[in-house]
């Protein structure tokens, strides 16, 4: 079984790399493969993945490798995949609408059940199998369904106001777009930040400086 | 003058955070800043915001903290913002679109030059001020302008061949937000990966596990 105290985040943050890659691998029907292809196909060494994978109760065998399909199960499992975590996905802008659409949240391991907004544009609009909802909403939704999760796709000046209303309505965990640092006023919730901006800039400093040297 | 050796990327990653979170203070008129001030701001150590800027020569004077306006231009320096990288952006979904009118490519020390798709329905299609190209003009476009970065919001099944021809046709930057490993095949570019969908697995296991212990 896993053990899975003090695992830091690098290692869980490699989790869905290996997850992905051996999804893939199990599509195109490869049933085993070793550490050390495993590691040039991913780009990390081969020690740093048995390291990753030990720290969850290791799965290969030396010699044979990894068995394709019940380490892709595992990992799956680790990660909770089949949690079905009900989320909801507040703006319904461009962004919201392109990760409403864009992503499979049942195969990451949520169930899409809402998308808000509160411009009269947006309201009643259909993304995939949803219909847009007012952000009016909200709070008889969330006593109704509960959820778990709620993505930010909303301008930063709404987002602090947005996350107190969600907090208040029990949501303790967030996958924010936005750059507001929401944990600094909650520091009991879970928060994924994607921030697009940083990443950019992020390159724009490799760039730089990889052209200066 | 900045020291730039050895700067762990982690240490990178968090320059757009205080870059953003100063230009903010700036925007709203504050000009002096202590470190441990930020540091509550941001949610980190004094200590850590001092080693992070002390990577780059260190701007802080002991006991009277940073200047606000002269820290944000250093780190803005340091990023390389005002490099004005020219950048083209294949893929124009409801992700591409997002990404073309969300952000603000100058600011993030970037030229969006060009958008370009192979979709008769997208070549043509009008975001911000620029025109939705065929990618079959985009070995013209590269002669011509010379773009130094390509932001990649194609499919995956649709990634490999396109960095293929963009490597051929000299562009050695990519922002990629498919889940396909650009720089196993070729380690001498720099890639800013975006991996959504590792990020909302990201989440999952940190809430699955929470709600485990």
């Amino acid at each position: 079984m896993a053990k899975r105290e003090n695992i830091s985040m690098s290692v869980i943050r490699r989790l869905p790399r290996y997850y992905r890659f051996l999804r893939q691998l199990r599509e195109t029907g490869v049933t085993r493969i070793s550490s050390t292809e495993l590691s040039v196909k991913l780009g990390l060494t081969a020690s740093q993945i048995r390291q990753d994978l030990n720290c969850f109760g290791g799965f290969g065998q030396q010699g044979y490798g990894y068995i394709v399909d019940q380490l892709c199960l595992e990992i799956g499992n680790i990660l909770g995949l089949k949690g079905g975590y009900k989320a909801i996905l507040v703006g319904a802008g461009n962004l919201g609408q392109a990760i409403a659409s864009h992503m499979n949240f049942t195969e990451d391991g949520f169930e899409l059940a809402g998308i808000f907004d509160s411009s009269p544009f947006k309201i009643g609009n259909r993304i995939g199998n949803l219909e847009v909802s007012d952000t009016s909403e909200l709070e008889a939704f969330c006593a109704e369904q509960k959820p778990t999760m709620a993505a930010l796709c909303v301008p930063r000046e709404a987002v602090e106001k947005l996350s107190d209303q969600l907090y208040q309505l029990g949501i303790r965990s967030f996958w924010n777009f936005s750059h507001y640092d929401i944990s600094v006023k909650y520091p009991d919730v879970i928060v994924e930040n994607v921030h697009l901006n940083d990443s950019l800039m992020t390159l724009c400093y490799r760039i730089h400086n990889a052209k200066e040297s």
